[in-house]
């Protein structure tokens, strides 16, 4: 496989960058090939502005999805939006590696969405979901928290980690990816919030890599989350099941 | 009330632009005091990097919550982070206007809540949730979505609305916010991705626009969304009502 990470934690010795090595490692010692995306290391700008685009379809209103889509079709997409799509296209399995910030990726990687999966382009009205433009390749989300894993229970203080992380792996479900589980590495706190006794902290870090490196092999024949898709909707958009026109005898 | 638009659109002649206004004059009109607060405008770096600390408590490694919380207690935080924060000290009421881009908020907002909610200054570990720092303050999420509102319904095409909120709803309530229902405006599709009859889509944008028109006035009564709290999580930050050990005669 062609193996992309995507790293989006500003301080590269923290444990998010030791995940990412780990990976790197593990895959290139079964002989894959590991391309890092360094997104804080790049200078990724993840802000959709109209400075991106320099010869603006229209001029006088900034329409992300319009410029998007005049952009890719004439090929003149942001140069660093098309070296991170030529990444894309040849990755056959996608890592997301960051930690959990405000209930969700940081902004680094929030804006990597809004800008590389151009309208258009990698996505439209009828390419996407099951139909996507990724269909047939894998991506996973690699996240870190700082608090236990029972308080990401249902209904525990720290929330559900299911929810926290939906709206990502619908994203990545939405431009065709098979979503695999993510792998969660729990009680990793940055320096000066560490709360737990030292030796306890480090046996647990070691704890986490140890489970993401004992998964990482598997990761190309897992099965991947199951979303609804096109055959399970009507042509509104809506559940076929929960139409009741469905049900009428025919 | 003193009433905290932020908004964040890279187009201010943009739909979610005349919302603002919208509330400006609806808000001003009944004898509120509204600040804008328009991130794209204002140039907003959503980015948490080392480089926005120059005095670091740790030059060797950078870990955001670490600086966060030092420059918070030595008066040292970023001019921008400090600015937000004196906003939000000023308003009663927090109204967030953004799109809807990849089931969550745009990143220059996204990295809003990374970089001015302050570890140290905005909540701890003991200052969360009902026990929050903005506790006593509401919040409220007016967002802009390109598909119709069937879409949005649970296992709808476009997904359920209330989960994409929901990250950010619980962000809201982290600082202790009350947090009111969002206010939804569908298929608002800005400029290029007009996919229905002019005619029906205008007439879309002015009822969409009338219906925050005429909530406004009532969000200072409003109740907001309930959340569990302090009360319902025993000393691991489980669920009571879960915990066997609750349910034991005694």
């Amino acid at each position: 496989m062609n193996v992309l990470i995507v790293l989006a934690h500003p301080e590269r010795q923290s444990f998010n960058g030791g995940l990412t090595d780990l990976a790197v490692e593990t895959l290139r010692g079964t002989g894959h090939d590991v391309e890092v995306d360094d997104l804080y290391a790049e200078g990724f700008d993840p802000v959709e502005r109209a400075s991106h685009y320099p010869q603006r379809a229209n001029s006088d209103y900034f329409s992300p999805l319009t410029e998007q889509r005049a952009h890719y079709e004439r090929k003149r997409l942001p140069p660093d939006v098309a070296r991170e799509i030529g990444r894309l296209e040849w990755a056959d399995l996608l890592i997301l590696q960051f930690p959990l910030w405000w209930h969700a990726q940081p902004a680094i990687l929030k804006g990597w969405f809004d800008r590389v999966l151009v309208y258009g382009g990698l996505y439209s009205g009828s390419k996407r979901y099951n139909r996507g433009h990724f269909r047939g390749k894998r991506a996973i989300c690699s996240v870190t928290a700082g608090s236990p894993a029972h308080t990401f229970m249902p209904f525990g203080r720290a929330g559900n980690m299911v929810e926290w992380l939906w709206p990502i792996h619908s994203s990545l479900y939405y431009v065709g990816y098979e979503v695999l589980a993510p792998q969660v590495s729990y009680e990793v706190q940055s320096g000066g919030v560490q709360y737990r006794e030292e030796t306890a902290f480090r046996e647990n870090l070691a704890a986490m890599k140890q489970a993401w490196s004992r998964r990482i092999p598997s990761l190309a024949q897992e099965s991947g989350i199951p979303f609804t898709s096109w055959e399970d909707w009507d042509n509104d958009g809506v559940l076929r099941a929960t139409n009741p026109m469905r049900w009428r005898p025919s």
